[in-house]
């Protein structure tokens, strides 16, 4: 053995996605088959490692999860332990408890960790590693929007629910003569609407990084027409952005009189195109939470499966303070500190767009 | 052959849903290869048939659409015959217009029609019988509610979306120990909700036939707290009912500043749950259209041959003016004029609802 | 409480197939919920209970076993305690030890017992119902060939995973304008083979009660051929007969000098209609074992879920010594001295074949 | 336009795989909308080249295919026209019939051909460009096995459908404690075996290039039964070798008293691992073309749509006698005289088998 690890901890932090467990079933594997670590597992994410919740982790425990949606460790989205929420007197104050995880950690015999999150977990594994704690990052990140890795699990399980769904309102479509509009995931990045799109055979596509012009989405649906093709499927990023920077996010209305959530860009999309496109109905879906969940794709289970050994890998080369990620078709590492903040966009002049165009697909621009 | 007849038409009214090209494949085989007919379709339901707007259907028209959602006839909403918005004078004014419907039959040489859909469009078909009309009906109901039969298709291929959809909510509800509310189709009848909600291992189900408390709801999270399940999934009938009689139905709200579509009661308990509940986060998703179309069920594909088969069965039999049906196991058929206005609701004390009671199911009651 | 029942018991017997898990867990939840009592579950079938091994069963143990294919008790094939081996004197020798099994019960207080399985599990039952057990069984058969009751889970999944391979099939038959023959379960029924073809939409059909002629088969490609149809899908249960009396099981060749496996029928009939039809490729495909097991199908789900509570139910009524069927759509029950030896066969005169015959598929009769 | 082009023909030869439509498709709609060609496909691959037989292409034809298996222009397996089986004088003779393919499409006007094809198929594309014909080819391998490609479509869906497969063996080898040997496609590379293997949870992956032993693989089985996993599943490759170089292909045996096709190397497996594994049932399944069609994946959606596009975008700029393929995650192009030949194998020291290995997968090496 290279280094002195007897004893390794995992978490997850963040929403969850598909690929989740079948990180948590590679490393936990890996380690007890081919490096002979003890594994145990913090819940919750972080707050799990400030409270020392934490479960064993053997090969029973991670038996029949390879496939299973969601994380058998649980996460939650927001806790910062350099910036975390204490009771103390009666009052909740914001302090940096990172020296009782540690202390955690130390106690347990937890020689190193991996954690398994997106941007703001990552930002608290960099923060872990500058104290000196000897940290693997796992990127997870279901709008595939870190610049650092070309593709993140979940991101294939999302999209083939995606598309799914889309094939399933083309129909619907056709028999109606309908325009659809179908709402997915990606407030910043618009991968998941770019790729169902071409996969679903979207008319259009639109996206945060393309604004979008209502009139040329209504040119669009009047050539198919006139080209004998009498319904539209358009997929909208949740994120989606107007030419006048627009942004309709579904939201609470507190104030109303009749105080509930808000659709989004789908339904409003929705609402304005019916009201110019008077010969056609016009509907809205949104997918919501059906895309992060459920079984996982085969891509995402090798992807994350790749991950996870390289992870346990990595903690045996004693290369601690970096992230596994895959470049091309090649599982390698960078160091924390290059990744957090880097996200990757849908580059409007980038190969995908373009192909998009050329078969035909209007991103409303 | 044991009557006159040697052409035959067949149309789709009302909402699509999967089955109804199985049933278009079934009449038609069966007409041109046991009984010899010609087969023609008017194009959108009742539209088609005023406008003479028809095409002929052989075995290869109707070839490959037997798994295929959604109706190769196209189908329109409200067009009633008999009570007909047509232009006068540069005015919309309405009309009967059954006996030009009539006439373009008599020109076009057809002998008898098959009429597949709902309440209205069956309604309709009724009326057509009355003026003397070779009418045979096909009772198309996604929801399930015409209590004339006791399946129709279209229902399995629906709940069997919204329960892959509730195994999806799964996973993502236990990694995060949320309470998430699914919305399922069912306004005025909660069968999709029950079924699904049953096969997708609900906590609770909502609908319209059994009013729900609100702290009934509450309750039985709390119960399952207690017993270590720290999550929970609702399903909603999107008609589902409060005690004080509210119904929160999706809509436009035109008058307000910035007028979208609100979302339903999904969204609208959601944000109530989560006022009191306030240790867990509340999600809810709204399947809307995806329940309607895309691949049909291997259920759905044989109820629908035998429905169609037994449609051109009758009018070789010259038993008009009656609709097809399934009792228990058997296909039978009853005559349109009982049909309609018979819808079938979930009967509270119905075994379905009773079996759900006895595993633990909550119904807010 | 109606009776003195404190402790109930569950066991399963036979080839898995989907749906008994669901069965497990209706029945554990009811018993605990509804009517207080404790449950274990014998593990493989009655040799746990002849070995006294045994799992209790609460809540949490069949929790997330819903939708899961085989049997969280497991299984076995051919465990008979009324004629059962055992080891005596160093010899193998056939005893009755079912006194043995009472004696296990009344020590460990199971006051009931359930029993789910097919023809031979329900055989020995009823054996035991005779000794004064106090015996519920719920039946289990994949073929769907038990004439006291309509359906049986597991049926409905087998065909669906059947009906997806005829789908995958097709466009490949389609591409290269093949024959392709693929061989589904039913060694004495051809239920599966008569409802998968007519959804997956096969050309010919051949089942055990249905003797063919290969003839027949060749006539029907030869006029798909003239309608233009250049290529053809047959399924084939596996215990499908020839005219001939000829029945081609899969088998071991013990004496051969290369001793394996044979194919069954499907690989037979390919080899004997490519040397008669010499312009086409012939392949085929053998389903196996794929069509028992993975997820649960929603109509499965429901059904066993029934089938689980009604078991329940019957117990607290004091009902003993029935088997919970389905009539039409209505769960009711049936003694066990009823139900043995009382199999349901495709009706060649019945009117599934018959309608499956009006659309034009060959039986090869 | 940047050259003389002005009518584009395509053709598909070899084995049917998922995606070969949307190839189509793309290439179609982007000759069409981006660079105004017309398009025609010859049916058949280059037996339609040959016959002058052929479809015209536009965007109707080509409307609703991107999901749907197999080839609109249906394919052929082994028609090589530098080398091609011709009647002369009653007798078939092989002949040099590329003149006459090169007339053809000089008299339709065609001026530049693009095949989608595998080795054989793009062998004869190259020596239609040695010719001078311009041509563009497009790789098509379900086995994953050119060396010129990262990736291939048809491949990912193939995986897919494998995969699902081993998740239903799963719940039946577990409830039964069974050896389950599943063998999927595979004659000289072993890719979806591996895959699919490390997808599917498998305890044991028999590949082609790593020679397996029979004992360690009961080795195997035996350790897993310690660790107290009574069940395996076994994936083999149908070309998986032994240490003694033994093959075990599915074949006909014609001079047998009973001619029929022989099982393969799982079948030949299960017969030998029963023999010595005597405290298990041991049971095969062979998926077959199920891996081939269907609905095609929605990673096999975009790279399909992917290599159309680039296929058009190498014609329009006269960038002939390439194929395009996937490099990393970038689309890119290599002469058709590099890629014959060059396959590519899984590499016993490579990094998914090593990935396999560390997580607890055995080759039986």
């Amino acid at each position: 053995m290279s280094n002195s690890i007897k004893k390794i901890a995992l978490l997850t932090g963040g929403g969850d996605c598909s690929g989740l467990n079948a990180v948590i079933r590679a490393v936990t594997r890996t380690a007890i088959l081919q490096y002979g670590y003890e594994v145990i597992g913090y819940k919750f994410g972080y707050r799990g490692l400030y409270n020392n919740d934490f479960v064993n982790l053997d090969l029973d425990s991670v038996s029949g999860i390879l496939a299973k949606g969601g994380t058998i460790l649980y996460s939650s989205n927001k806790d910062n332990l350099f910036d975390y929420s204490v009771e103390e007197n009666g009052k909740t104050v914001k302090k940096d408890v990172s020296d009782t995880a540690v202390e955690n950690m130390r106690k347990e015999g937890v020689d190193a960790l991996v954690v398994i999150g997106g941007d703001g977990t990552l930002t608290s594994a960099r923060d872990f590693a500058r104290k000196g704690v000897k940290v693997i990052g796992v990127p997870k990140t279901i709008d595939n929007d870190l610049a650092a890795t070309d593709v993140t699990f979940g991101f294939n399980t999302a999209i083939e629910v995606a598309t799914e769904a889309l094939d399933r309102l083309h129909t619907t479509a056709e028999s109606h003569h309908r325009i659809i509009l179908c709402e997915v995931m990606g407030r910043n990045a618009g991968w998941i609407a770019l790729e169902s799109g071409i996969a679903g055979a979207a008319d259009v596509i639109l996206l945060p990084e393309i604004p979008y012009d209502i009139d040329k989405i209504v040119d669009k649906i009047r050539q198919e027409e006139k080209s004998g093709k009498l319904f539209s499927i358009i997929v909208v990023a949740e994120g989606a952005k107007s030419k006048d920077g627009e942004v309709v996010v579904s939201k609470i209305v507190e104030d109303s009189p009749d105080p509930i959530r808000l659709g989004g860009i789908a339904n409003k999309l929705a609402y304005d195109l019916e009201k110019i496109i008077k010969d056609h109905e016009v509907r809205s879906t949104v997918l919501g939470h059906i895309q992060r969940g459920g079984i996982t794709s085969t891509f995402d289970r090798i992807l994350s499966t790749r991950y996870g050994v390289a992870a346990a890998d990595l903690i045996n080369e004693g290369k601690f303070g970096n992230m596994v990620r895959l470049k091309g078709d090649e599982i390698s590492y960078v160091s924390l500190e290059e990744v957090i903040g880097n996200n990757k966009n849908v580059d409007p002049n980038g190969e995908l767009v373009q192909i998009a165009k050329k078969i035909g697909i209007s991103f409303g621009d």
